[in-house]
């Protein structure tokens, strides 16, 4: 199990493009690494991620249109840094868990959408405040956010970017439970742990993936495909074998498969980057 | 702000094609007029929208074979009429808040799902009664209906037909809350408020658009890179410059943009009709 | 209306490759009787289903890698066994309802997702628990699943692999409403006869696929399209006339029309399976 921490704590870790371009470089170490079972994102300090720096000033967002070095380009102007984050949690093979404390506002709140399970501290604060400071949602935000909370709730939230409490935020569905601010990490480590004793990290990150990227597919037959395929191969495999021997023999399972670099048959790597993004920390 | 009130109070406003038409031609007004920031619909009187009149007896539905002036064809059917209301508010750049009073029922309730946000009054009554009297649900509603409650909540409603009071709404999520009727309205415009006082137009205009086409979007490449373009439109804008200043200094911000025309970079314009739909008030 | 029973009570009815082709072979038959209006689902005994047969041992999911007789092939793969007998639940002209007694683990709980309405009696225990045995969901469960309690629910669900009561299955949305056992069966029969003395099987044949096939669909057009044939035929038909008579004569319905073999005009076959499918027990 990898914990990331955002760590600017004298800023309440207010996103920065360092920031951006560690966090695609973790999701992508945790992505190759087997050890790795489950991702938990944290904040250090008082707050998850307080949003984009604004030191800049009155020009804060203005470099939206230059690239950076080692930004990249979509359809010839950079690449938003917050989906350069974002992305790559999205195509993870493994579970990640936000541990959401104090603040998680603009990026701080969009950074954990693709992630599979969000937990919030008495102490969370959320807002998709985009329209406060006349720029739109990112991330991929757009696609992530009706997807987890419905559509009418993500236009109530943009459309105000109104910053609202954690029980506002259960009541919407954003996250799945609130518990008090010293529970958090344990909460959190203790889901992980669910994870980590009971499931095989091949087969759940085959799952992992399956259940995403079922989210572009137009037909259940997409799916009827790709199971079919996985199952052949999983069928087979070492983990079926142990997964069944100690479910029969009511024994903790000790599964041996690995994920490595390959991909499960017939699971698409999900979300696949087109081909004219340039690359960048996101790949 | 732009309230549109349903107004055949003698008949609960039940819905007619002139009603239809109406509809389409205000929300394209709406969306022309930057000093529209916010849509309020409701109904005069005891209802919202009692549903189609039914006052042409048995033979009420029979006219859904032949098109009338005016009304346009899609693969050589006439069009429906609920669509032709319904999917401007769909294509609308500002947020919509739909206060129903009272009955809402058929195209009543079908009506007001591309809005961003239902309240409801105590004394409201929805249904989906389509089957009762024959027919299928109608104003795009079988695409809007299972992507703002899901599916098993929209086929439970639409295999009954049942009228539902509005704690059924309110637990099944087609509305966000219930409010005495008295404070349905006040509700409504302290929401829309909330909005124009703190958010930028053009930003919300965007992010509006952003956001309910990237349901169509297969992909969070697909959001990527509409936010990438649209970020880098934005952020070197005057509402981005004015935003952050009014957020450092503390100060409730003064938005200079004007949404106009056009469409922000990279934006899509959604619902876009296909070639084959001839005209109609709907455009 | 018909009940279906999975009947191997003796081993909480774990499912076999004869259950499968069965169930597929039901649910053709109930499409093609226009007497079963609704369809209800359930276990006999203590359990709904325990899931896959485990008694082959280690090797019980060794098989997926090699078809039996009259499994089918995709993607020169054998089809999954789950997807045999959920898939024909989707295509279904008629609602169905799922009344879950006791466990519905694996294939019991993926096999009731393509249903509408799912009802837990309180001793109903779910569980997404492929990864406990080494393989992943299927059934086309990584389709249906994030469309029926979205994805973070279902991932949480599927990560973890955990078994989970009825209220954590009502509080995740994956059930409707949980009751006490003895009155399951009377629920789901007392919501299937609200489904049939009020409706039209002809109307809501044609709204069921037209439901499910939206959310295949990416534009609303798709659905103004659909909607705008189904209304052109239904509106002229003779359960549109009876439904508004028997409206204006505040009497019961009663509905002569027919599904029969054809579809109704403009409404998609769905989900419509693809060309390389090879034959099976689900068509």
């Amino acid at each position: 199990m990898a914990t990331v921490t955002l760590h600017r704590p004298e800023r309440l870790n207010a996103f920065t493009t360092t920031m951006a371009a560690e966090l695609a470089a973790v999701a992508r170490a945790a992505d190759a690494d087997d050890d790795v079972r489950v991702v938990v994102v944290t904040g250090a300090g008082r707050g998850f991620c307080a949003g984009a720096d604004l030191s800049g000033g009155r020009d804060t967002f203005r470099d939206r249109g230059v690239a950076a070095p080692g930004q990249g380009t979509v359809d010839g102007v950079p690449r938003d840094w917050g989906g350069i984050a974002s992305l790559p949690f999205a195509a993870l093979r493994r579970p990640v868990i936000a541990a959401v404390n104090g603040p998680a506002v603009g990026i701080g709140a969009t950074l954990t959408l693709p992630m599979d399970i969000r937990i919030a501290a008495e102490s969370a604060r959320f807002g998709f405040v985009f329209g406060r400071v006349g720029i739109v949602p990112e991330a991929a935000s757009s696609w992530f956010l009706p997807r987890v909370v419905g559509i009418s709730q993500a236009m109530e939230w943009v459309a105000t970017g109104r910053v609202f409490d954690a029980q506002e935020a259960l009541r919407g569905r954003l996250v799945s439970r609130v518990v008090p601010d010293a529970d958090l990490l344990p909460t959190a480590y203790e889901l992980a742990a669910e994870i980590v004793e009971n499931t095989s990290g091949v087969a759940v990150g085959a799952a992992r993936q399956l259940l995403w990227s079922m989210l572009s597919a137009p037909s259940p037959w997409d799916a009827h495909r790709a199971e079919s395929r996985a199952l052949a191969e999983l069928g087979g495999g070492p983990d079926a074998a142990e997964g069944v021997a100690a479910f029969l023999g009511k024994r903790p399972p000790d599964f041996p498969g690995r994920l490595g670099d390959g991909a499960v048959a017939g699971v698409p790597l999900w979300p696949a980057p087109p081909e004219d993004v340039s690359p960048s920390p996101a790949g």
